[in-house]
């Protein structure tokens, strides 16, 4: 019997040979956060719901479970996404001048999956860098995604690239309420030409011309030649390809295995990036498992403009890639109220072995827990036998 | 500014230093009860509300934010506590016939705190055992229990215990509807004399001695001799006392650091508890670090009414207590292309080292990330000095 008999849909248990993977994944990603001078915080599941959702766009509003609290009476919301609880951490409580690096893991909940076969309660890993607004930051968070992807074992990594300001700077002479924005916005993730010839119909031609262009502009290293060629010489255009070029060869150079892909019109995700974007595909997932890039204004509500870059991962859609590490099996021991047997199990707990007693009356049933040795009374004393 | 000023009451944020402690003692924790042999699992924090709270009792039920799923437009749970939900796991998931043992570790959420200073996001961690109705499971999960405390440096520690059928055992022959039932219990945890008498009045008469006994019964060592004195000899109530003593002389001779008391009236806590209970204090604590006992109904409900014993902990409790370990300072590095520094820095972080690239223009900020050594180019390579 499958949980799917009991449980919403796309809401799933996670059992002990999946768990274990993912706890090991879990410390593999923070472990490798803090080597990067990355220090872990833990924001709330709930928050007000304006303070949530504060300049994150309408498709994480549609996402969010909102609640009302019988504190306060007012409306509070499960987060859907941790990145703006930490810039409000960056933001408000820490309150720093320099240079900060923060990381977390934690449960997010979504009330719509992500897809067929999406969880609606993915387990967010993601680091984000506060303060500097140069590309050497934009450059490490995708230095430390790769390294976690690879260390997790996630084999043929394919990092796309693209920017925020190149549809920005496309549409920059271009007068557009917000919901044909969207429209213009919607058309390009479907790669829609029909629909985006109409849709651009009284645009100036120099930018209708380049809406269209982008529909091409994905692909490999010709991508870039080919957008200094159709997109307009814009500021915002070329500051874009300039930071894309850099960080192309940044990342050729440390990583020699990792193909590297473009889309211009790349739009997904939600609506806070500012600046360069990446996603990391592997061999085999259709879905990104990770999406990050700079989003410089994420904590202006709260005060504080910081620049920003950082990336976050779904560590249930990533154990599924990830190579696991043998499970070293345990010891099996009897029950009994001899000092000098709890004794052993005592020391041989302490030395990291896990040691599972066999409760009365259970000495004939199979073992769940994979055992390849047996504690025994040899001699007066109690040894560690193979089984 | 504290997180007060933006967070819902009785919400915060963990910043770095506390996060760092909670992270440790979490996986000291999960590491403590694979020693043990318990298996990881990962149960939703969403659930369709009838299964969340089937025969918690009512006190869950208040906890228990409410949401209504989008996809089926059934009332969802979030949970506000973890017991029933692995329960649910052994009964359908697992379905195994032997002795189970399975932890978790994850956020719960609460509609309102517990006493004024209680946070409505605890941080679950618990451990149980399923298949086993002997007293050898109850005696396991108060070792794993207290070998944790001591293990997280919690020093000072106090067992309490009781016995969920003492007070079943002392209304067997009474009649009682299920607000009078609760208003005893209520007197009973309040210790409320007068309201019990009043309560009582229309009681058989040695029934009504044995509640109002039962309110003199906490303590050391002699409660469990006045139990048997005042307390009518009837079939649960002696073995509820047997068992109680069985208990303590197998904690006396493991934990002899332990202080162990009595409880006998004691029902705090949830209303699942079929057999003995416990909780445990520290020096410096009003509150139980830890509650846990025998649940043999709680499975039930979905279909398989096996033996099982387990507690909970929540980690933002507990960490206030635990001594943490000192963090090794991190490397610091300067930014730079160059390849023998890149590979200086890699080689490092692999080693287990955190190193913390200064990110260019920000050389002379001070650094948040305590940093006791750099990295400097010295006579053609990269070597790590004191700072």
């Amino acid at each position: 019997m499958s949980s799917a008999w009991l449980l919403p849909e796309h809401i799933a248990d996670v059992l002990p040979s999946q768990a274990r993977r993912i706890e090991e994944l879990r410390r593999e990603l923070l472990d490798g956060a803090r080597a990067y001078g990355f220090e872990l915080v833990m924001p709330p599941l709930l928050e007000h719901l304006d303070s949530l959702l504060s300049g994150t766009g309408s498709a994480l509003d549609l996402k969010t479970f909102k609640l009302v609290d019988q504190l306060s009476g007012r409306t509070l919301g499960v987060r859907a996404d941790t990145t703006s609880q930490v810039a409000r951490i960056d933001a408000h409580l820490l309150n720093r001048h320099g240079v900060t690096r923060l990381c977390y893991c934690g449960p997010v909940l979504h009330t719509r999956p992500d897809g067929l076969h999406g969880t609606r309660e993915p387990l967010q890993f993601g680091a984000e860098i506060y303060g500097h607004a140069g590309l050497e930051a934009d450059l490490e968070v995708m230095e430390l995604a790769l390294d976690a992807l690879q260390r997790a074992g996630v084999a043929k990594l394919t990092l796309d690239l693209g920017d925020a300001r190149i549809v920005r700077g496309v549409l920059a002479d271009v007068s557009l309420d917000a919901a044909s924005r969207d429209a213009v916005y919607a058309a390009l993730a479907a790669k829609d030409q029909s629909g985006l010839e109409e849709l651009t119909a009284s645009f100036p031609a120099e930018s209708r011309a380049a809406v269209l262009a982008l529909l091409r502009l994905y692909g490999g290293d010709d991508v870039l030649v080919a957008a200094r060629r159709e997109l307009p010489a814009r500021p915002l255009i070329t500051a874009a390809l300039d930071d894309l070029q850099w960080l192309t060869s940044h990342l050729r150079a440390a990583y020699p295995g990792v193909r590297i892909g473009f889309d211009l019109a790349d739009l997904s995700g939600y609506a806070y990036y500012s600046g360069a974007r990446f996603a990391i595909f592997a061999a085999g997932s259709a879905d990104a498992l990770v999406r990050g890039g700079r989003y410089d204004e994420v904590g202006a509500i709260f005060g504080r403009n910081r620049p920003a870059a950082g990336f976050s991962t779904d560590l249930k859609q990533l154990v599924v890639l990830a190579s696991a590490h043998p499970l070293r099996p345990a010891v099996r021991a009897p029950w009994g109220e001899d000092a000098s047997l709890r004794n052993a199990i005592r020391q041989l707990r302490e030395q990291g072995e896990s040691v599972v007693c066999v409760l009365p009356g259970h000495e004939h049933e199979g073992q769940e827990f994979d055992c390849d040795r047996e504690l025994v009374a040899s001699g007066g004393q109690w040894v560690v036998r193979a089984l």
